[in-house]
């Protein structure tokens, strides 16, 4: 085997590129935000919950299991009483939440630009 | 009025704020796919459908009327036989580009590491 990744590059544009189904599974409000939610270091279920403003705590699981599955992010699990469970971005993670915070900062920063009717005088 | 926008800033975080709501109409898979295929350029309907493979004629009219409303995109209509209708970027879409192109390259260009088993060694 090369250096070289001889594997075909992906291509989101096409339906059966893998790199679409992974697009489609990062490309929800609710990955979006809770990838964002993490850019910090590692952050607890509960305090995720509550910066996630409105995500349900079955949407939040299964979010953060696909995550997971994707390389995104970790899982760390302390033996104590209470339970103490945190999630963390992993390097992937922490790559990736560079693009998604750049998208939701703009988002935010174009919030009027977007609300504004085109036939309005501004 | 001073020159300073006197309106709340978006924040995505907050389930009430209307910055919620245009994150999550741009982050689907369909609006970020639409948004990249134009960003070379106007692009004739049946151009745009090919390009953006898999999407349905009555999802793509969708998204692209989402579009127009959020002043992403604007359409383009010509009195010709057959009838010409073209959309493209507005300004404010073609700034939005840059972050979605990087988004959306970022995860072709990290197609394997998210499918990886972690368990397996690479």
């Amino acid at each position: 085997m090369t250096s070289e990744d001889p594997r075909p590059r992906g291509d989101v544009f096409s339906a059966v590129c893998p790199s679409r189904r992974l697009l489609a599974d990062i490309a929800g409000k609710w990955p979006l935000l809770v990838l964002d939610a993490l850019s910090g270091g590692e952050v607890r279920t509960g305090d995720l919950r509550r910066r996630v403003d409105g995500i349900s705590q079955r949407m939040l699981t299964e979010t953060l299991n696909r995550l997971i599955t994707m390389n995104l992010v970790t899982r760390h699990s302390r033996a104590s009483v209470p339970p103490h469970v945190t999630y963390m971005l992993t390097p992937l993670g922490a790559d990736l939440v560079v693009q998604i915070g750049a998208l939701d900062r703009w988002v935010e920063d174009n919030l009027y630009a977007m609300l504004d009717d085109p036939g309005t005088p501004s």
